[in-house]
């Protein structure tokens, strides 16, 4: 899909005429809709949506538009945000000892897949500073320990902030939160947990996978909270096993899972594509 | 997907404020969009839709949005339709000497997943006769050889055109149509083709796939035109093979393929999923 | 994969040169293997092999390799079975509300998908009870109310042990087999839950994935044991699902997955391609 | 799978106790044997094998087992290997604009998913000049231009024999071999083909998918042949696309498709996993 123009975000009380009048301040400023997402919520009666308008973008025609859909939202009671595209949205990368997901990340930032800038990679290991040494990409060790943790996680937070990040990834980055640092970043904390949750959350799923003699393991990309592996999911990926394959190939199958799932994850979210209803998620897929 | 209420579907060349005056008709009668699908194709500057409408669906409520979508689709240059769920449409299936497809129609057609009525299935051997007893739909045995082609499409036509059917589907009925018949039933006839089409269109395609040594094989379900196994497609089906699968399990494995992506095809088309724009289709997928 | 010949299948310690004295007896009666499985678990040191021998299968033949094997198999501390195929398997369906799984079983086994010769179906509801005589297979109600179930399940037994089956499959029969019931029939009860194990096992998985809004949901064919939903995973099967998707949706994707995974189950437990190690199967595809 | 011991290849006429007599090598040399798979073609009578031997891996058993295959082999009519695991086999790649294959193998290889090693990475054009700097691979550039194209590939060849490369990997290398150098690597170069073939072959394979309006798309990892996309498969892998999604969409996802194509492609063939029949081959996947 482009990323071109602006892109508009919402949820509110669902209510009747309401994608009418959403989509006619667009038309009242002549602005063409280049995509049209919306979904109503039988159960709790709340509506969600996601326009790609086609502007160019210049400050008034934005500024406008904002006006608008302020009016527009308060009215509606909704939660929104109008955002240019075309600005790769920023991502701080926490990593640990596994590499193989900030190595996708970097390069399909690199390469034009994913548009994010990644300003930081902050890590309690340094497996993966070399790597960002390659990109370019300044690397922050960390060091975790039992006694220093809330420390460590203030020290990340801070930097988190300093870098206006729109998102924290943690590209198993294998540390339980604190519950004040999952409220601090609420709904801009993105995990790939090595397994499809809730099938076997916590410690090493892939040994538990491989205990239980499943035949299909997977992996999960989810928003982080306070309770491990609970948040909201954004998307899974699987992949078939068999009798014959060894804790280590299903640690290698899973891999490409979880570069899948995460790397999918991350754009539905930079590209405002992710909504989040109570503990499930609206994606507008593309 | 709720069966309840309207579906306004339509397609029309794209113009700014399209979406707002479109779904405006409907606020405007007090009524609620329960789902809403659009899209923009950007070549061809081409918009196309479909609503589902929360209406108690009277009479008189849906003549009154008739008549708004009416003059719309005047000024809009619309091809559209507007139709009333909950009454399934009908659907008259050929046959010829396979019975996965037909017998996964009707179990799905008997339980509620496909909300279709079958008046008439229609086939040149008598394969399925004792199949369709049994689930008391009238069977209709047409033979064909090569002197009475015509005659034997003329019959079919007139049938399917008596059943006031909205779809005919081919449920590997394995006969090459005329043009006569693809031009009257244009967009109406759903055709399973057991490869992953453009691959191995034409005759006998899993031995044509298991000579070649591939190591997925799959269905495809599209809409037969003129040209054999080129008309748009609505959807498809793969699964993985390997070297020690046999024609005969290419066979087996593909019927899982054909019984599935038929189903999901023939779904689409009754609840007014699909719109075809050229030899494309654009499926609004639940 | 061809229905011919003889199958011969095994497990036990492993050891060196077991492959060429179990392939030797073989090829000392001058027959010829059409397929050969193996498998070494290195954790546990424990071989598995399944052969299928080219053979007319005339009793003579088919005698002097049983006292070959068997006889290897006292050396080696083998499980072992020796089966011609071309003889349909017994299976008893036990079947409840729902019919899909029932139907599909049927259509199978009518069309030579499934080597499956089925005596009796047995359900505590009649909803599968049309089904079966338009099919002319016998069936058995058995009600089963909280007071009489271990009675009622004496008798369901008495009729699997009467059918002389090889396979009593839970067709989404719903009900929590006695332990007695699970001891006598170990390795034979072959269940679909309708979920991908362990997540979501008990009651009402749809309900439940849709509580979690997973993106995947799935089915799982497994051998039943007194622990519900925990007995050795023979197959599974996913289909991913969005946020739009109600929870009939669900219910209507996953029969998909249950049918699949169920059908592929029982194909492969029939062929003698199953075998249970501990609470994990070796299951030696085709 | 482990990477340990040795490897056994074999592909000779089938024969009554033919895997006893293999098989049997080798437990009269008192080794275990890891793995073991056979294949049977019906069609052609001819026979396959692949053995994984738990050995130290001394020189003097080695040596042994060599000597009593090759007199087996020479008895058997047949083509075979015996191979240490533990060495990583030597890989060209041959690249040209595109970085997303290199990059995928680079890392697979750096981080022990594919047991490779790359002596030297060949292009007509510069894009992985610095990407396989940092990962300390040489480069060698080699324009091609109409005029010096059969010089071009010579020095090419000269490179892939100097290097003793057991497979000259194309890693959207986006150029026709001439047909000497197919049959002086034959067997050996590996391709990686943008689409699932045989749909979609020659150029530009997106565009030709985006055209027809397929509804899922691919990449096909095969041995190169003189004939162009038409030489024996090796894996294949698909992903669901959509009306919406645009040409560049189609080029972002089947990126994914072409990176796991080609990393298994090439796994299986550097591990002996692969034997090749005519114009198919048999897989021994793990």
């Amino acid at each position: 899909m482009s990323q071109e123009g602006l892109v508009f975000k919402m949820s509110c009380p669902d209510a009747v005429g309401i994608v009418a009048r959403m989509t006619g301040l667009v038309a009242a400023r002549g602005l063409n809709l280049a995509e049209v997402h919306t979904y109503s919520d039988v159960a709790t009666k709340w509506f969600f949506a996601r326009l790609r308008i086609e502007a160019t973008g210049n400050g008034e025609e934005t500024a406008l538009l904002e006006r608008d859909f302020s009016h527009f939202a308060a009215e509606a009671r909704a939660e929104w945000s109008l955002r240019r595209l075309g600005h790769p949205q920023r991502v701080v990368v926490l990593a640990s000892k596994e590499t193989h997901c900030v190595t996708d990340l970097l390069w399909r930032r690199k390469f034009g897949e994913l548009p994010v800038e990644i300003p930081l990679i902050i890590s309690n290991h340094r497996a993966c500073e070399e790597l960002a040494a390659a990109e370019g990409v300044p690397f922050l060790h960390v060091p975790m320990q039992a006694e220093n943790r809330d420390a460590a996680f203030r020290e990340i937070a801070r930097h988190c902030t300093a870098a206006q990040a729109s998102a924290v990834v943690m590209a198993r980055f294998m540390q339980i939160l604190p519950a004040w640092f999952c409220a601090q970043f609420h709904g801009c904390v993105i995990n790939i947990h090595h397994s499809f949750l809730p099938a076997f959350a916590g410690a090493d799923p892939y040994r538990q996978a491989f205990e239980r003699g499943v035949k299909l393991i997977g992996a999960t990309c989810h928003y982080a909270t306070e309770e491990l592996d609970a948040g909201p999911i954004i998307d899974q990926e699987v992949v078939r096993v068999e009798h014959f394959h060894e804790l280590g190939d299903l640690r290698r199958l899973g891999r490409d899972c979880e570069r899948l799932a995460l790397a999918r994850g991350v754009r539905y979210h930079v590209e405002d594509r992710v909504l989040i209803h109570g503990s499930k998620t609206i994606v507008f897929r593309d």
